[in-house]
């Protein structure tokens, strides 16, 4: 199984911690593939910067159509899903959907530890699109600027735990999900000092990954999720261009 | 007051239809502008045409910034809605959000009719996300393929009146939108035809815009409508690139 | 275009800060009537109290009808919504909703700063009703006795603006309405102090009705909103009882 | 105990038709004192309708101020309610929210049947303001003409239970009830009829107003259904200005 | 009427409070059956211990079999309920059930006042199920480890008042629910010390169901409550098997 | 890794049918040990019936304990879910919430094909309380008696294959689930035949368990999920106890 996995941002080093992880958490029979955004932002904040972060992905996801088994976009907020799809044939996820389902089946109440507050009502958005934001009991955030995103779990570690240690006390939180790609690996360094269990963005997204893809339940030939239908079109790059061409032929 | 009312398509077919529409709502002080998106599809059924419709509409967005009071996306679904507005500094609004304004303020259940059935499902992920999917008892739409997409409202003006009238008569509904730009100016053909206020999106949304411009509460210096936080970026098209500088020093 | 603008109190100190208000923000074409309800209480704060408003409402609504073009009830709270709007063939929409849209069309999350504690269930009511509960993060509200009604802005105007400030600080607020007719006009003079957009209800009022009035899509012969269907009565006020006469005539 | 049982119509044949179901529901230690509207409708369809009846009942909730140990208001879609809960110290409520309990203590998935067409809106914001909206799965009404209101439950006995087993078959409803005060006593008849456990509006309010005033768990002298605080107020019905004055002097 | 209370838990001195309770609560012609689990725990905290007492209470609501005319399941958390209900061929219902009914005839906002931190989530799941979670404010609850279960209403008093004052004032309740059979009776010495009304669970459970069995509304012939449809079987304790056999044939 | 899958019913032949699949879909290095409900029914179809089938898999989770790597509970409508989640400290799940989220992952709309019409309101039930209701726009199901149950997949192909045709033509499903451990691998056999991809609920289970156990987030040492506090308990199946008891000691 070939999976491609995408950071939605410009940041190598992030890409390196989402790979460092990737490759720990796949199968043995999984080969990982990374990309990262030509274009956009060093990481998501906002509803904004997620859009463009979409744009960004998508040519990715195109430029690789026919090539991979399954497609996780590797930052929480899930940039571009659900939109993107419809343009792959193959299984394609984002970490919160995945990291959502893995919280949801170990405990009824979710907590998110996220690394900033501007972060959160995109977040917000994000888990209520997916239907599962009645489980979601907080959204709690790191309040202090940032230094580098690449830092961001080695500078702010005890910070992170204490958030978690809050929303197991405070907010009655089952399950707790270290949420964003900076923050890829985390979970396992800190389980035994969060009282319950602890979902890490990356892995998850991983492993439900190859959960689905392993499924093998079809594409969408029909539904809201099928290509687009053919329509003229104009300047898209021409990778997406010619994967949706494909698509729509395949559609047929 | 001075309004940009961008078509997120690349048909200027359906730009005239919407010129016409925003000419004939606006009051007489209002200068209305008018922009077609210069990449993209011909209209929008999926979620996937949203998100590169979104892209086109940012870079007209950034293009305009300084030079208008108030921006209008004119497509049914809300491309680019709601991140848009983290980029604009004047009240930026979409179709259907104020479609569903102007409806809600006269009916209780609301019935949308659409162009295509590929369409709904994207519609009602814009409703839901809105706010107000409780109030919208139906998404009904022309089964046949379309012609042309700026003849749309000429050729299935029967088609479309019977959906209006289904929708009273078995939804319900206390109130119709005429859904989705090609069908800008039908309500005021139709409206004698149908037994409950009708809502056509782009009347609606220039008369919502003028609104809320004229209400100037001020702009967004907090809160997730704040301009993005500056960080490093990459390759955005320049005229976004110069418009996000501007915002973020403007935040300050 | 003739708008009714009805203070549903009997506070005549309020009527002329709605008027106010009202003929700042209404278009320089619109002519404005005020008019004060001739029983009930000084101000809403209860259920039970808005009933009695609503009911004053209903006199003067059917007292003008066929005089105006378009109805305003000038209560957050909105008394007598949606009832009243069966009894009128003209826009007749309270001022809560009004704001709500207003708000909803700039931002995600909204806040409503409120007169007094005993006040807020009541709107809570009211905002679920219409259906954008989900989008109202807090209701806040002045905790202290009031003075006279006629001069709560300006007696605690530097409160609401703390409470707007804590709104958007802690509940993550992106917008504030400033609830309630005696504030009519404040938001002018402090919306530079508030670092998001701030609503007016009569403002909103105003020109959302101005804004639907001149969509003119039509009016309710069908559906939950038509007039009510003929049926023996006794002992209405008589103006109502000739308004219902005529509206029901109307509708067949 | 002493109820006393309201019909917010003017209608004196449903009067009666409530009276004998009242009776034959009532312990024998209960008395039961009845009331008719002195003005408004013969019965209610509409959400105004529904306005003006809550007007006629406050005057007789203050009328009988401190002669009886609880209210119902004995008409399907609760005018009034729950506004009137505020100037009552004793337990009063609506048959709706009685019958709708009666109902979720019996089945899962609720179906109401009601009378005509027109008044299901009516029905359905009472239901959702209650918050069993999710419980209720189907309001199926008469679609025909009704003759007398005091006949309704004769003349249309056989297409009450075929819509009562249409909502069992179709809908899935566990349980139906029987709405609307013109179809008191129906229930008794035709529950051998109906395969499921079948709720009368009247048997249900004065069953559940017995059993909660029976707990007298005491009153409300804070919350959102305490008297309302004491201030101006102008030309109210007399019984209604004393019955306040009362309230507000046993609040303090 | 005859009716079997059953303490899903294996607390004797449980058992003797609700019997206190439920003998003053029900009406002089009501006979009151006591029943106490067999196996499982002191008390409920949890979903798995309310899981164990469900098959406690099943296999004595199937020993009563055509004894009763009404069966209350006498914890709070409603253990086996809506499942219990379909081997019942007279009403059966849980005291959370029949508390929140009678505290939404009464109030608006809702607290419930629980004994052990850990029982919340419970509790929560219990009042989502049953459909009125929009409702119910705040579950407040003792933060102190218990004594002996049969003396938490003496030793925790004060406490529980505070707790039910606390929910008043801060999270704006007009009405609470002092909740578990360990507080039966509590609510007739402290109503006067809490500003609103109070619910006690077991007091609300045996009106509940006198109320619901003198409806006499028919059973469940069809519909999801109706007996399980006969399918092999093995193993069942010998009265359930029993009692299931004479459902079955009844449903013929 | 070794995962107990139990059958939470009395059907050998179905036990085959799940252990089939399982096996097909477990990874190479996964041992699967299956187990039987040694009491309860054939199959499940009711709320009461599930109550009884926790009560069987309780004490096979229990006898396993301390042997296996996590425990999937093979019934479409997650019989004791999330009860069960409470006496296991390792991963344990129903088939119902990991189709869910498989599907929840592929599609936006999810439809469910059921083998009996009593079968829907428990599933329904289930997937509300999983969070993921508004995700599911029917349930469908075969309206004819089944023959054995262990050839319900074989006996009525065709008719489920027409079922999740009409989900997605009519209900516009984007995916389907074949629930039921009696369809167990029918996915296989018709994903080329159903134009969306299918959702195996066995293969989902067996697939999504593997995915949580590989993540190793740790346990839950608080919130609700920790094992259940001490306290007397009496006659649970000595299985069960002990377990408990182990439980209990690990929690401290």
């Amino acid at each position: 199984m070939r999976l491609l996995v995408i950071n939605p941002n410009i940041s190598e080093d992030v890409t390196r911690l989402i790979e460092r992880e990737a490759l720990r958490s796949a199968a043995p029979a999984t080969e990982v593939v990374l990309a990262t955004a030509r274009h956009g932002f060093e990481y998501i904040e906002t509803r904004f910067e997620s859009l463009v972060a979409a744009g960004a992905v998508a040519e990715l996801v195109a430029e690789h159509h026919g090539q991979v088994d399954g497609v996780l976009v590797a930052a929480f907020g899930d940039p571009g899903i659900p939109a993107l799809k419809e343009i792959s044939d193959v299984p394609l996820m984002g970490i919160t959907e995945a990291a959502l389902c893995a919280a949801a089946l170990q405990g009824q109440r979710i907590a998110v530890v996220a690394i900033s507050d501007r972060i959160t009502p995109w977040y917000r958005d994000c888990i209520d699109r997916f239907g599962l934001g009645s489980r979601v009991v907080s959204i709690r955030s790191i309040k202090e600027a940032l230094g580098g995103i690449g830092a961001v779990q080695d500078d702010f570690q005890d910070v992170l735990v204490d958030l978690a240690g809050a929303a197991v006390r405070e907010d009655g939180a089952d399950v707790v999900i270290l949420a964003g790609a900076p923050l890829a690996g985390l979970a396992r360094n800190v389980r035994g000092l969060i009282p319950v269990p602890v979902v890490d963005g990356i892995a998850a997204g991983v492993r439900m990954l190859e959960a689905v893809c392993g499924l093998d339940g079809g594409g969408h030939r029909a539904g809201s999720f099928a290509a687009p239908p053919p329509k003229p079109r104009r300047m898209l790059p021409p990778a997406l261009d010619a994967a949706l061409a494909t698509l729509q032929k395949g559609a047929r």
